[in-house]
């Protein structure tokens, strides 16, 4: 080539896989408008599922991986055998399921990127010395049923019979779902891995955020996946007529969740990496002439640290009261979701910075805002994740979501840094 | 009787006309669930209207009124006679329609006072100089068609003739509903009033409000019915990830809309007698996870005067343009409504301030936030209103819209007083 650009034939070989891979979805072909783009849904166990699977199993075999095989719940689970098999396993992946209308990226990056050292590290005919273990995992984003990271959460022995009877929007149930594909739930409870077996597990992942994008830097080390809390509530007040209703004489149930929303903003603005959103605001019935007399929120609070999210979280609560004892307001709040943070592991972190300071690109940190499979490895064992920058400021779960070949070729070569170092440390 | 309570004669006649003109409905008590309250809605020229009508007009007769009649748009005139046929008219009354599931007193209470007037007049044979001329309105509500102040609008001569076509909501259009009634559109242009022939338009009307409740206070002087303006609008910001989205790379369009109800809520309360509220405030489709990036919302700002209504729009709009400068964020904008503010004549309030006086009750002044049948009258003759108290701190368009005999009794008082002093002044 005459180009004066460096060749990124791994990030190449990424993104082309990535377009290969999005060749399935649950949407036919018959369903799209004509010159319309074909949506990309992806969700667990359907037939495009079950085709993604088989390719990733062919592709992993291609690439010079010893064992290649899909589990009882759709992982697809790829093992490139070290050189001395009693050494604790090194385990990453990331998820192959996607959301309706989905990027081609989001989980997918995650199996690619190492799938591409593999095949590197065989082309080279270069063996670790412990078992890289890589995982397609079947299921995270909850599309289908409402039930998440049921492929991540198979590993570490998390699957709740009573979601055999879920149903999907067509009425088919888990289990039938899954004996369609050829799966046993009895076989779901041998999938747990049992940590001592691993050094810990490593997550490359687009950041689905603007923070890389607008700092310009193509890759960022995961500090934690922040902890987050979840409500909804509705505050009640007097509804009252909007023209005869002096403004001292008002109980607006609106305004009372408009200064909790500004609350929110504030308080989260103050502290560097938490966030906090009502992204749901609704006054039921709201009429034009009418003071509110109800109005229905939510809040989602997330903080790298357990510690600063309850304190987030009593800071919002508090203000919450204050506001409705000064407005003469009640309120219901329901707590919906609590997830704990996963900060990262320091040494898998570490390894991640010197893997990424190798590539000559700057070290950049920042929290996960997005839960992850990491998130549910965490429970079993030591994680740390790599994210890789999104292009158009981040845009993700939309066909906008996009990378460039350049920052995957950065992601390789920093995953390929982290292999070949961690071969060169002594085994624990 | 042994009460010591003074003797309410013409309040409790007041409330016995309410609760016998309530028993006209258009909800059938077939269609009421057994044990449960007839919910009272009487809306334009159905069947219970008629009924009503029909009873307006007896009970002027019964009262004395020399002329009773239903005009062409089914509005129910009375004219008590006065000695001077060539004086200038005294115009008074409210509206019979009524709201869905309503109180019963909202614009009946505005007959039957100055009906009261005049059942007391004939009983003591007395003549005033001038004719008074009572008018039950037969539309003001705009609850079955999409049309306001079809009654008082035919005074001013505003009838449309495009409202002949709307319809309600089983399809029946005005022009048949007028026709089952027995009314002719083509008799309605002359049913405006020649404004030369009048001193003017006074009306009594329950407050609607909490205003006179929360003062104690039976009676109160309108000065005034609010100028109003109504927008609707939308503001867009960029819909995205509440986890991975940094507080100071959000343009979240909820946060903007609640900053601006805030606004509206202090601006307003700065300026005494002014109101401003956001009725409607909806993220559509909001998740918890996601920042808004839509947010619809209403506006509705009064005023005492236009002056101080455009101050209050004005600035209201200004900030509306700083928040969306200051978050990054866009808005449509959508004047829906736009109302002048109607002060009352200097005159004829005067005249109710001494009427007011005379019955022992401290003045008590203020603003009208609702519109009313005066207001479309002003647009030809002077005009003056008169709130009577609501108890249940004000509630209106309620079933739980209430009054006491006692404050009944000071209305008509009043309206009497206001009568005989106007009877005692040189004819204009």
């Amino acid at each position: 080539m005459s180009s004066s650009a460096a060749a990124t034939p791994f990030g190449d070989a990424v993104l082309a896989r990535s377009d290969q891979l999005a060749r399935h979805s649950d949407v036919a072909d018959v369903d799209v408008p004509s010159g319309a783009a074909r949506p990309l849904t992806v969700t667990w166990l359907t037939e495009a599922h079950r085709a993604c699977a088989a390719d990733l199993r062919q592709w992993m075999r291609d690439d010079g991986f010893d064992e290649a095989g899909i589990d009882a719940v759709g992982n697809v689970v790829g093992v490139y055998r070290g050189t001395d098999p009693a050494a604790p396993r090194l385990l990453t992946g990331s998820h192959y399921d996607t959301v309706r209308d989905a990027g081609r990226y989001d989980g997918r990056l995650g199996i690619f990127v190492p799938m591409a050292c593999v095949r590197e590290l065989h082309r080279q005919r270069r063996r670790l010395p412990f078992d890289l273990e890589v995982v397609g995992f079947a299921e995270e984003e909850g599309q289908r049923f409402p039930a998440t990271f049921i492929g991540s959460g198979a590993l570490v022995g998390q699957f709740d019979p009573a979601w055999l009877a879920l149903t999907d929007a067509d009425g088919v149930s888990v289990r039938e779902a899954m004996h369609v594909a050829g799966h046993d739930p009895a076989d779901v409870a041998a999938l747990a891995r049992d940590a001592s077996r691993y050094r810990g597990f490593i997550e490359v992942h687009i950041e689905q955020g603007p923070v890389l994008s607008s700092a310009g830097v193509p890759l960022g080390i995961v500090t934690a996946i922040n902890g987050s809390v979840r409500f909804v509530g509705e505050m009640t007040g007097v509804a009252c007529h909007a023209g005869t209703t002096p403004m001292g004489q008002r109980h607006d149930a609106a305004t009372g969740v408009a200064e909790l929303a500004l609350y929110v903003e504030r308080r989260a603005a103050r502290v560097p990496l938490l966030v906090g959103t009502v992204g749901q605001m609704h006054v039921p019935d709201g009429s034009i002439n009418v003071v509110p007399g109800r109005c229905r929120f939510s809040l989602d609070l997330r903080a790298p640290g357990d510690a600063a999210r309850d304190a987030l979280v009593a800071d919002v609560l508090a203000e919450l009261a204050a506001i409705a004892g000064r407005r003469g307001l009640r309120y219901t709040l329901k707590e919906t979701m609590r997830a704990s943070a996963a900060p990262s592991d320091a040494g898998l972190q570490k390894r991640w910075e010197r893997a990424v300071a190798a590539t000559g690109v700057p070290l950049f940190h920042l929290p996960s805002g997005a839960g992850h499979d990491a998130m549910k490895l965490h429970e079993a064992m030591p994680q740390a994740m790599l994210f890789m920058r999104g292009l158009n400021a981040g845009i993700s779960h939309n066909p906008l979501e996009a990378i460039s070949a350049g920052d995957a070729q950065l992601a390789v070569e920093a995953f390929l840094h982290f292999l070949v170092q961690l071969a060169e440390e002594p085994s624990p």
